[in-house]
């Protein structure tokens, strides 16, 4: 990463190089609607929310304008004192298209940011960049996985039982079997990372769960994936793919796989129907508990109630999106989060430096060269 | 419908068929999870519902197990009054597959019942059949439209402003802009009947809303759609075909369009997922509410707030699906709609005979072909 080089701070930067137990989390300190103001504070609350054992040897480095972020930093020395500033002559802004991105890989906030990871400076990457710029950057500076074209985007879902990961909410709008089974393999290896569980379930989104259901893809992948499945059993060097079948949409809340899988197009169309479902409800409560005094009385009383219930459906509580498939971790974070959202997308990161991420991912797409 | 010529009741039949007035409505008995006891009362709500007005000329032609009709009908006799029975040797069971159903489209209640709209003795059928053997029937006994291979299923969907037509829910997994275009068509008619609406809108859900959003396929139908509703505004012989542009999930609890077009697999997935999120929430909030004994106190307070929310989304409300495509009109019922829920159903039939429904589609189809 010659940019870092030249800068001021290159003694700092090396004696990190130098110290193998650390791990460095950049972050682009300007993606997101609010910039330095909702990043370092995230960073912060993130600091605060690992156990000591966890932060151990965790060094940030922000990337965009110095002064800005300086002047963030100042309110938090114990995160200063952990944290280096890489200041980019141009940041790449929420509304730039990937083609500018691109076109300042070498020199701003978001493709330093990158390098920093590609040059292994850094061990992680959060920003809050649009997903177009940000995926393109990361392809293009990170690579991807052989096999990958381009990068598939999980989400998190609450359900009855907890959490699940769904995938693909990206750019991957029409998928092959060939792709959907990377995504299911992909995807279990982020959920056993994220929810530290040995065999994770997964399902494969489809119109109905009986065998006979859905098109001819759908049915190939499935058929694929049960085969998966039958060869990590025979094989004791190899943790159990634990397919699960086919689920339904309801199934997505009712926690029956640890990780669903559909292509981007049907994933993105589930997610926003349920985000507008969340909404109209809330609004259905707020209107009929406005219709009459009692009502009013009522709704006050009930706000806890409903303070929980938001709670656990809270979408900060899910921020931070892995992409897969590239070579190292980039982590995303919702363009709107606010402090305490950015700081889950830090945790991901965290978290995933802190598994054989990577390592397991590349391992566990070498099976589909075994149903072939 | 040489069938029916042979029945005991051959003068009545043949007296209905002299009255030129009459609209009859022909209705599976047997289907559905509980037959002709939900069915029979569903009826008799339906009839309480509509106005003598729309009620004038209606008879109803109930096909099944007589015996076991006749006990039901028994209890209304208002309604018997205008009621005649066919029995039928054969039931198509809720369990059967499309293929043993057609075996049986000459002699069971749910071949018998689409018969009757076939040869003109009735103008409508309604079921509770399961839509696999429904779609087949009506398909193979009522034709499709030029152009229609196969029918599409709506739903309806409430939102901010009253209710909106989303298709397809059925079988049409992988759709053509072709496809995608006669859905559009459809769907705009059903609003326009449904809604009372002159120019109801329409929008192709998509992953954005941008022009630039989505796949090869979505584009282009987007693309076509456009122009057809700038034909419309050009043709003073055309109402307006008034078409949004895409939306996305969210929307379609926004209220942004009166008709919601998608491919049978997305409109699945959306369908479900929303069920999922709204069972979901009502057991947070019922979790919540009984963890102490004061939120067990204010979950009894809230309940005429909740009730009012169920009652915008109750499923039942919007029973009835009208199998778009097909040359007579025929109705779903949910097979395990409840009496209200069934009754519902009816009066989309009788809200479908008395508009000139398929008409309107096929000189709507037609518009097709002005953008080739």
């Amino acid at each position: 990463m010659p940019a870092l080089r030249h800068s001021p701070i290159d003694d700092a930067w090396q004696a990190i190089d130098a110290c193998e137990g650390f791990r460095s989390i950049a972050i682009d300190a300007m993606g997101g609607d609010f910039g330095p103001l909702v990043v370092v504070e995230g960073v912060h609350i993130a600091m605060s929310q690992l156990s000591n054992n966890r932060l151990h040897g965790v060094r940030f480095l922000f990337f965009g304008d110095k002064p800005q972020i300086e002047t963030e930093l100042a309110k938090y020395p114990k995160l200063s004192a952990i944290s280096l500033i890489n200041h980019t002559s141009v940041i790449v802004t929420n509304e730039m298209n990937p083609i500018d991105a691109l076109r300042h890989k070498d020199d701003s906030n978001l493709g330093l940011a990158i390098a920093a990871v590609a040059d292994g400076t850094a061990h992680a990457v959060v920003s809050a960049a649009n997903t177009g710029a940000y995926v393109t950057l990361a392809k293009v500076i990170l690579g991807t996985l052989p096999g990958i074209d381009r990068p598939a985007i999980p989400g998190m879902m609450p359900n009855k039982n907890g959490m699940s990961v769904v995938l693909d909410l990206g750019a991957n709008l029409e998928c092959s079997s060939e792709r959907l089974i990377q995504f299911a393999l992909m995807g279990e290896v982020l959920a056993k990372a994220l929810f530290n569980k040995s065999s994770p379930t997964v399902g494969l989104l489809n119109v109905g769960t009986e065998e006979m259901k859905g098109h001819a893809v759908v049915q190939q992948t499935g058929q694929k994936l049960h085969l998966i499945d039958k060869k990590t059993q025979e094989d004791p060097d190899l943790d159990r793919f634990s397919f699960h079948g086919f689920v339904e949409g309801t199934d997505i809340f009712r926690g029956v796989t640890d990780v669903i899988v559909t292509d981007g197009f049907s994933g993105n169309i589930a997610l926003k129907s349920i985000e507008g479902a969340a909404l109209f409800f809330f609004e259905l409560i707020k209107k009929s508990a406005t219709e009459s005094l009692w009502n009013k009385f009522i709704a006050l009383l009930m706000r806890p109630i409903l303070k929980n219930v938001k709670k656990t459906i809270d979408p900060r509580l899910y921020n931070g999106a892995v992409f897969l498939g590239l070579k190292k971790i980039a982590v995303k974070s919702h363009g709107g989060a606010d402090p305490f959202g950015f700081a889950k997308a830090v945790c991901v990161a965290i978290n995933m430096v802190q598994s054989n991420f990577s390592d397991d991912i590349e391992k566990r797409l070498q099976l589909v060269s075994k149903i072939q």
